[in-house]
């Protein structure tokens, strides 16, 4: 990779603002949030350059109300004027030169975003400082950014360890944020912006349930496709390799977490992400992965006998599992809650003696992040949840948990990820064709 | 993925700590650092748990001298008394259950690290208490951590970026350490350990050249099979898909650096990365891609026309440029310089009146980073370079760029990515070969 001849650094890529039916939904979002901060103003701080050589990704948040992909951006919603104003860094020649066109403040970026008025980044503080008499408050999300693999309640660990530890002991970039609006506010408060903007973002529209659509689709491809590859022998990142291979073909631009791959002993620890084991006849594997596809992810778990067939005693606990997804699943409607798939999964699993052999949640919102924002319940339609139960017994080495990405619909649901096969026997038949690693390992 | 039940938050992954036999490695450096900074003592603080879904991945320093994949973790090396102490943070039964065994405090991590002492992290500032007393200066790493995909020069650039950013204005991480233990220390000064572990990482030992011949070999792999697969009609990102696919599969941890694979006009943008380009008959396509193998990463670019023959025109440019990569790396060897590779390119692309098209820097270190640390010349054994000569011209769409990872040795130098073809014909036989693309395209 090229090194500049004098200088050093370089700056992220470039992605181009959204197309032009997107940007519709890009606007119906604003309008609302501004009916939402009526007779306030909102500020949304984008992402920075990444500091590694990385692809730049928007902040769920600032991709949601703009589509626009441009590192260092800021965004004001003005709900008194209903007026939005995108602040971008001004034209540079070198970044150009290194890394593609990009959006620039102008008339082009207002046409091709939608957004009224965009202008250079220097000219915030300005439009800050003309709004602030007679303001009653200034909305600003103070939930940790979301970009890449972020999902909150990682971010908010990582928070306070970092907090806590006093060999760290720096201030969250967006109490950073909010320290500096603060100084130039004076005494107009500084109301968190997050919960207003979950609560949106937990309901999906039509472009939000089309991408989750297609995120299903390609984790399924993914998922089935190292379903079709797995043989003994192998090791546990190649299964991974194979599904993330998938999801970048298929245009994914990276995955939505961590795979997790757990084979025999590993099949039990949850967040098993080492990947490291080589897989051998007779282990039972659990893949618990998912695409990031344009801003939208999914989340998908199958659990599969390495060698192609369950052995006895595999199929039967996967039998009570499955069952009990199933019995989650019917329960699935607007009006329900998690506490009614929990309680489901509970009385499935009970019937077989094994409720005690789970011990994590059960179903969670997905949509820009996999363990996604809103905390407010029952259903509705649009939400999008998964459903995961899970049995460990980590003396037997046996770990099964199978989980699909559900969207609640007015009458019920829809299984996003139904592509991949679920049953013993449909499991059986998918692992019994040729995939792509026994053609290259030939 | 799983969602705890009643807690948010979890933490990230566990890795091993190296094998015995890697352990002398770490042993001989962090010898070799004590009688550099003898009399003195120096901490580095490990990279912390990530704040996303990711896989933990270590600082290149901490890992280079300790093998030690725990998130949370402080070395501190006394210079003094010649032994080295790790911190670790404590056991926790919450993470064995989520992410799997871990490294804790004592005598276990003590021979698995080959470590002198495995204390917990609470006794960090104990020990550094001990220690102050007549100390004339501490020694600490002020350069920014260095974590996947991350080179120095781009992570200065966002350091630089943040800190001129009024909106975002947080010291660096590096900037709150040194700051917490200069409270600590009273008046013994703090000086910066970079520069010293700079030229240590600057010539490789045995292990790090074994594993940056194992880099530049999947490297090599995957570059190979995106040549093989490559077809008009399909995405830029698609080829990118292919060689990762291949990193992924021989076991490296990741990619080095985000893929460049710039077709047509896109081949002129030097760090371009959207990859969102269908390419078509015709199209020259520049692919510039390395993996990250166990903390080593290798870098190549090829370039080469998407449907399998160059044309006239694209041959010639293309023929100069390989003559002027090849004109360098005869230069190759100890006492080398930077200069002399760019002179010899220069006047090898200038017999052709190419030397204009030329803007980037043709060689840089390439080791734990890919641009990597190390300001010192000439070269000596042991020193990892690229030479990656390009000629691009916009008006035709037409870029080239050729990149190979070479290891200076006593006489002279060893290309470490010669598995991939260079020469036109060899190029247009490797990709007359079906590739996995035309497998999975059926």
């Amino acid at each position: 990779m090229v090194l500049r001849a004098f200088l050093i650094g370089c700056v992220a890529l470039q992605m181009t603002a959204a197309g032009a039916d997107d940007n519709s939904f890009f606007a119906a979002r604003r309008k609302a949030l501004m009916e939402k901060i009526e007779g306030s103003i909102a500020v949304l701080k984008g992402a920075t350059e990444t500091s590694s050589y990385t692809a730049f990704r928007q902040d769920n948040n600032f991709y949601y109300l703009t589509g626009v992909e441009t590192p260092g951006a800021i965004l004001l919603l003005d709900g008194i004027r209903k007026r939005s104003i995108l602040f971008l860094p001004p034209r540079s020649e070198e970044i150009e030169n290194w890394e593609g066109p990009r959006l620039y403040p102008g008339r082009e970026a207002r046409n091709a975003t939608g957004i009224d008025q965009v202008l250079e980044i220097s000219e915030f503080e300005r439009e800050l400082e003309k709004r602030k008499e007679n303001l009653d408050r200034l909305y600003l999300p103070l939930s940790p950014i979301e970009t890449a693999a972020v999902s909150r309640d990682r971010a908010l660990k990582h928070e306070e360890l970092t907090s806590r530890d006093v060999w760290e002991g720096r201030i969250s970039r967006e109490a950073a944020l909010g320290q500096s609006l603060r100084a130039r506010l004076g005494s107009v408060p500084i109301v968190d912006l997050s919960p207003v903007l979950d609560e949106m973002r937990r309901v999906k529209d039509a472009q939000e349930i089309a991408r989750l659509r297609e995120a299903a689709r390609i984790g399924a491809l993914g998922i089935k496709e190292a379903m079709r590859s797995a043989a003994p022998g192998m090791y546990e990142y190649q299964l991974a390799a194979l599904a993330h291979f998938v999801f970048l073909w298929e245009g994914a631009s990276g995955f939505a977490f961590h795979p997790i791959v757990g084979s025999g002993p590993n099949s039990c620890i949850l967040h098993y992400s080492a990947n490291g084991r080589r897989m051998s006849e007779g282990d039972l594997v659990v893949m618990d992965f998912g695409p990031d596809y344009r801003y939208y992810v999914s989340d998908i778990t199958r659990t599969f006998p390495i060698s192609g067939k369950f052995r006895r005693e595999q199929a039967e606990v996967y039998q009570a599992v499955l069952d009990a997804q199933k019995a989650a699943i019917a329960k699935i409607r607007p009006g329900a809650t998690f506490a009614d798939l929990a309680d489901a999964v509970d009385k499935a699993l009970d019937r077989h003696g094994y409720a005690r052999f789970l011990n994590h949640g059960v179903s969670h919102y997905l949509g820009m992040s996999t363990h996604d924002v809103g905390s407010v319940e029952p259903f509705v339609p649009g939400v999008v949840i998964t459903i995961e139960p899970g049995v460990y017994m980590p003396d037997r080495n046996l770990g099964v948990r199978i989980e699909d990405t559900v969207l609640v619909t007015t009458d019920g649901c829809e299984i996003l990820s139904k592509d991949v096969p679920k049953d013993i026997a449909e499991i059986e038949a998918l692992m019994a064709q040729k995939g792509i690693a026994a053609t290259i390992m030939n």
